[in-house]
C-alpha cells in the first residue's frame, strides 16, 4: 500500500468509497469488543486457580516458625520475600510484600512523602512554597498520573525515546527544586512496550538533581512478563542509584497481579536501607501486618524462582497470539500508508499506536460505532490531554484470541479511513465525515 | 482482705513480708508468660481453618457473575457487604469492604482528611491554621493514638465514664473548631470494656460542634465479640447521627481480624452515603478494587448471618474461661483491699485494672521479674503518659488457660506488693524496694 500522501486525489477519493464499504461492512457484523483494559483473560487466570485451595489444609506456619494467620509481620514472610526479590532487584531484606496492589503502595508512598517527606527532604512535599512537579514520561499510565493529579501535583510530561525518556528534557526539567520525582514503567512501558536502556537507568540514577529528596517511582509492573522467551533486561536501578552515590533516589515497585490473580495477588516494594526503614515506619502506623497467608499461597504455589518462570512461560503462550494479531491486523492494513506508527512490544500489556496526529478522537468514536470500546484518547497523558491526538493504547490481553483479531482489524480500519478523511481535508478534497 | 488504709502500720509490715516471700516464690516459678497483646489464641484460629482451602476448586465467581480472581470492584462485592453490614450497622449499599485492617482503612480516612479534607470540610484538615485536635477517651487504644500522634494532631483526653466517654467534657471540647474528629471504641472499648449507653451514642451523634466537619471515627472492633451469650447492645451510631440532622458524622470502621484469622481477615467502612462516595473517591485514586477472593472466601466459610452467629460462639466458648480465670486471681488477690478496681467486661479483648495512683509502671516491672510480660503502663494514654500512672492492660486472650491463670496471680500479687510498698512509704514506714 502506497503512502496516503503519495495518492493522487481521485486515487485518496477512490480509497475512502472503499474504506466507507469496509466500515459499513465491518458495522453490520454487530460486534461487541472490549480493547480498553489492561487486564488477564480469564484463561491466563485459570493458570493460577490451584490457589484457590492453598495454603492448604493445616498449612500455616512459615518457615520461621510464625503462625501466617494471626497478626504482624509488618514487611511480609521471609520466603516470600526471598521468592520475588528478583522480580523487585533487591535483597530480600530491602523487599516489603504489601497487599494485593502496588498502585496502593506509590500512593501511600506519595501521601508520606506530601505530609512527612521522605529521607533527604527538608520539609514535607505538601509543605514546599509553590507545590512539588513531578515528570511524566509520555504516553504513560494513567493511573500513575491520576494519583498525582488527585494530590495537586503538578505534572510535567517528557517524552519518550523508544529507549526510555528523553535525558535532555528530563536532565533540564529536574534543574527545579520543585521537581520531585518521576513516574517510571522501565520495563514494557505502559503503554509503548518499551524497555529502558542501560545508559538511560544510569543516566536517571546519576543524573543532578535540585531537589536532595528527589525520587523515581519506579513500577516495574512488568518485570516478567515477556512476549518472547529471551525477554528485554533492565538494567537494576537501586544499583545503579547505590554505584551513583544517590542510593535513597529510587522506589521500586512491583506486584503479582498480572503474575496470579489481578485482584488477589502481593505486591512489592523494594528500596534502600533508608527508605525502607521510612516506609515500614510509615507502614507501622497503618496496619499490623500484611495478608500472610497470601504470601504464603504464592510460595507454596510457585514454590521456587524456577516455577514462576514456567509460570510465566504459560502467560506467554496464552498472551503472544493477541499480540501477533493485533500487529498482523495492523500491518495488513495500515503498512507503507504513513497513517500509524505502533509498537511491536517484546512484553507487558499494551500496543501503542500513534495515528495521525488531530484523528486518535475521531478513531476512537469510530471503533465504537464499530462495535469496539477502546481505551479514550488521550488517557495515556496527564490530565487526558494529548496535545497532538495522536496516541491509541490497545490492550489486547482480555477479549478472545478471535476477538482480539476482529478488534485489530476493526481499529485499523478506523485508523486509515480517519487518516484518509484528514489528508483530503488537508488537500481542500472531499466531504468531512458527518 | 482488708483496705490496706484500715491496716495498723505492724499489720501492713507483716503483709509486706508475707508479699515479699510469695513474690520470692512466684519468681522462683521461672516462668515467660506474655500478656501483652490483644491477639487471638491459636485454638481461636483454628475455628477457621478451614478457610485455608477455600474459595475451594474453580470457586471464583460472584452472586453477580463478576470473575473474583479478576481487578476491580472498589466497594467489595455485594454479598460480603451484606453478610457484613449488621456488623458496621449500615445498608450493604453504604459499606465498603477493605483489606485485612480496618486501622489502615481508619488511617486512611485520616490522611485523605488531611490532604483533602471531607465533606463539609471548608479547607483540608492539614491547611487549617492552628493545626487540629481529636479527642481521645482514656483508658484507650495505642495504636489510634499513634496514627494521630505520627500526623501531628493534637490529642486531648477525655474520661470514660463506663458508659462511655464524659459527655460534658466531650461538648466544653468540641466548642473549639480545632477539634475535628474523636476517637471511639463503642463496644466492649479497648482496654476498659465499656460499651457506650444509647444516651450516649445519642448524644455524640446530636452534640454540636464547632468544626462542621467534625467526624467520630467509630471503631467497632468488637461488634460481635460477646462473652456472655445475651451481649451489650450499641446503638446504631449511623441512624443515631442521622436522626440528629448530622447525617455525615460517623465514619464506622469494623473488621474480621478477631473473627476469622487476625492478619487475613476483611475490613469494613460504613458511613452515610456521602461519606462512602468521598472514600470510595480517594480509594479508587489508590488501588482498582479490593482482594475480592478473600471475600468470596468469607462468604464461603460463614454462608449467612447465622453462621457468623455460630462462630463466634466457638469464640466465646475458649475467651470466657480466660476472663474468668483473670477475674478469679484479681479477686482471690485484691478484693477489699483497696489495692485496685478492675473492669468485668461482658466482650472485647481486655481486663483494665486502675492500681493504685503512681504504682503502674512499678507493677509491670515487677511482674516482669516475675517472668509475666504486660503491656507498657501508659500505652493506654495518648503519647503513652498516663498522668496518674495507674492504668494496667491485661490481654488474656493468647496464652493458654492455664498460662492467664498463672499471670493473673503472678499481676494480682505484683498489684498488691506495690500497693502495700505505696501505703508504708506514704506513712513514712518500711523500706522502699530497691
Amino acid at each position: 500500500m502506497p503512502a496516503l500522501a503519495d495518492l493522487s486525489n481521485a486515487d485518496l477519493a477512490g480509497l475512502a468509497a472503499d474504506l466507507a464499504r469496509d466500515v459499513e461492512a465491518f458495522r453490520a457484523r454487530g460486534l461487541k469488543l472490549d480493547m480498553t483494559r489492561g487486564k488477564p483473560a480469564p484463561e491466563q487466570l485459570d493458570l493460577a486457580n490451584a490457589m484457590l485451595t492453598l495454603p492448604g489444609n493445616g498449612d500455616f506456619h512459615t518457615q520461621a516458625g510464625e503462625d501466617a494467620r494471626n497478626y504482624g509481620g509488618l514487611q511480609g514472610i521471609a520466603e516470600a520475600r526471598s521468592l520475588f526479590a528478583g522480580m523487585v532487584g533487591a535483597p530480600a531484606d530491602q523487599v516489603v510484600v504489601g497487599e494485593n496492589a502496588s498502585l496502593a503502595l506509590m500512593h501511600d508512598c506519595l501521601v508520606w512523602a506530601l505530609i512527612k517527606g521522605v529521607p533527604g527532604s527538608v520539609r514535607p512535599w505538601g509543605q514546599e512554597p509553590g507545590g512539588i512537579a513531578f515528570l511524566c514520561p509520555v504516553p504513560g499510565y494513567d493511573r500513575h498520573f491520576a494519583i498525582t493529579e488527585g494530590y495537586g501535583v503538578r505534572m510535567i510530561p517528557v517524552p519518550l525515546t523508544g529507549e526510555g525518556p528523553d535525558l535532555d528534557a528530563v536532565r533540564e526539567a529536574v534543574k527545579d527544586p520543585a521537581v520531585k520525582g518521576m513516574w517510571c514503567v522501565p520495563k514494557y512501558a505502559n503503554p509503548t512496550g518499551e524497555t529502558y536502556a542501560p545508559h538511560v537507568v544510569e543516566a536517571l540514577a546519576a543524573m543532578e538533581t535540585a531537589a536532595p529528596d528527589f525520587r523515581l517511582f519506579w513500577d516495574n509492573a512488568y518485570a516478567v512478563h515477556d512476549l518472547e522467551e529471551e525477554g528485554d533486561a533492565l538494567a537494576n536501578v537501586l544499583d545503579a542509584c547505590a554505584a551513583a552515590g544517590n542510593p535513597d533516589r529510587a522506589f521500586v515497585f512491583a506486584s503479582t497481579s498480572k503474575v496470579t490473580f489481578a485482584g488477589a495477588g502481593l505486591s512489592f516494594f523494594g528500596s534502600s536501607p533508608a527508605n525502607v526503614k521510612w516506609y515500614l515506619a510509615n507502614a507501622g502506623l497503618r496496619t499490623i501486618g500484611p495478608d500472610k497467608l497470601n504470601q504464603l499461597r504464592h510460595v507454596r504455589f510457585f514454590r521456587d524462582e524456577t516455577g514462576l518462570a514456567v509460570h510465566m512461560g504459560k502467560h506467554r503462550a496464552l498472551l503472544a497470539p493477541k499480540f501477533a494479531a493485533v500487529e498482523e491486523a495492523l500491518t495488513a492494513r495500515l503498512s507503507g500508508t504513513g497513517a500509524a506508527r505502533w509498537a511491536r512490544p517484546r512484553g507487558g500489556y499494551f500496543v501503542s499506536v500513534d495515528v495521525r496526529a488531530g484523528t486518535a478522537r475521531k478513531v476512537v468514536a469510530l471503533a465504537r460505532e464499530l462495535g469496539i470500546a477502546m481505551t479514550p484518547a488521550g488517557a495515556t497523558w496527564p490530565g487526558g490531554a494529548d496535545p497532538k491526538d495522536e496516541n491509541l493504547r490497545i490492550a489486547p490481553s482480555f477479549p478472545s484470541l478471535a476477538d482480539v483479531r476482529a478488534a485489530a482489524e476493526g481499529i485499523a480500519l478506523a485508523i486509515l479511513a480517519c487518516a484518509v478523511e484528514a489528508e483530503q481535508q488537508a488537500r481542500g478534497e472531499g466531504p468531512a465525515r458527518a
